[in-house]
């Protein structure tokens, strides 16, 4: 149950993530993930992807797909501020695992089998952080996103971890 | 639909975020947000706590709750280092919002209605970024978790952003 009435609405919606060249990023999140683009805003300076897995078994209509980026979980915020793709001066976004920056930590996919996924993502040239055969926690992996974001890869039904 | 069979159970099951003090970041995700403590691991080093909304409409046992940390998607991660709640050299974690460290974002929370969520969250003394009256963009906010985190508060209907 909610702890109260005032919060029983709520909805853990989404989590943001600037990345530098939204081409590269969208390619891997849909293609390589597999979630869809639901939403996509575009202001002077910068766009909005919102991209979430499709759960419902069918595809969805532009408006269901409006209403959803809205009302679901799971929800991934893509921001890209114009210009970084191409800009020689820009460094990179932090992962926020090393210092100086350190803080969030990374965003996790539930996969059904974790060592078929990774045989997959090998074949599509992920980099991995750790495959699911270094060090002691067999059945999890990380691999990096385009803009080197941690992506914990996790079973359905067990789960051991790293801090 | 998934766009490859090999995606169709993929969900994005967490968000990890490193906190400082997990007395003060579990008082504020519980109390404040109403989110619900799903599952605690505690290792030698540190303790990870994986929180969610409860949309279930009753309580849930402990056994469906280690079921749902797994399966579902919108959880919570919080991973705490032990030490750094009264260690005078720890400097806190970054927001990412700012440089060095800029990368990650923030978390939204979608609620049925942004003004009177936030009066609460006035009344329990949460510290803003940005008010819904502050800018332009009048139905959302930012307030700010006891790290620092920014946390967007949005209308389940409708959606203005900031970068």
């Amino acid at each position: 149950m909610p702890r109260t009435a005032e919060t029983a609405s709520f909805k853990f919606n989404h989590t943001m993530l600037r990345v530098k060249d939204p081409k590269v990023s969208l390619a891997f999140y849909q293609d390589v993930l597999g979630m869809d683009l639901y939403s996509e805003q575009k202001f002077d300076d910068f766009t909005l992807y919102f991209l979430a897995f499709n759960h419902d078994g069918r595809d969805l209509t532009q408006e269901e797909k409006n209403a959803a980026r809205f009302s679901r979980e799971g929800v991934l915020e893509l921001t890209h501020n114009h210009g970084t793709e191409n800009d020689p001066e820009f460094k990179g976004y932090a992962s926020g695992n090393t210092d100086p920056g350190k803080g969030f930590g990374h965003i996790a996919i539930t996969v059904d089998d974790v060592e078929k996924a990774c045989e997959r993502f090998e074949k599509l040239g992920v980099q991995f952080k750790k495959r699911p055969s270094d060090g002691k926690m067999r059945n999890i992996a990380f691999i990096l996103d385009p803009d080197g974001y941690w992506i914990e890869i996790v079973p359905g039904q067990i789960k051991l971890i790293l801090k």
